[in-house]
């Protein structure tokens, strides 16, 4: 199963919500152990490029972030508002 | 079954290559048709932020784009060189 199947599947289960969401996850998988972690960092940046586009408050917002010796994920759930279009 | 469960499944069978992996999904559920799509133009900037904390050309990187009238996913893989750390 891919991941773009997974998303297929879990829309299904969502659809009946009205409000649109966006979910970001990033996965880093390493080689080595003890290696410091750039996720933190990279979240907060990745918070700011996502909020050029959509006007979204922090508690809009909400993350998860998951380590142990080989993988890291990052799982940020956005729920939009309404009106949340930026004109540009 | 979880975002982080599906990462969880999958490294175990990518465990056996030694290549660090990053991988990013952005997935969009909408409410509305024929909204402008803002995911092509989030990717490009995605991956300006990924590459502050990695060296990673662009021949490392796949990327897939899935649009229906309910969800965009975007999908992002990058195959990390074994010197990638980017010295701050």
């Amino acid at each position: 199963m891919s991941l773009l199947d997974y998303f297929k599947i879990t829309k299904v289960s969502s659809a009946s919500v009205a409000k649109e969401r966006l979910q970001i996850l990033v996965a880093h998988e390493r080689s080595f152990k003890n290696q410091p972690s750039y996720l933190p960092q990279l979240q907060k940046e990745l918070l700011q490029v996502i909020q050029k586009y959509v006007n979204v408050g922090q508690d809009s917002i909400s993350v998860n972030f998951e380590q142990d010796d080989h993988q890291e994920t990052l799982e940020v759930n956005i729920v939009l508002p309404d009106n949340h279009t930026k004109k540009s």
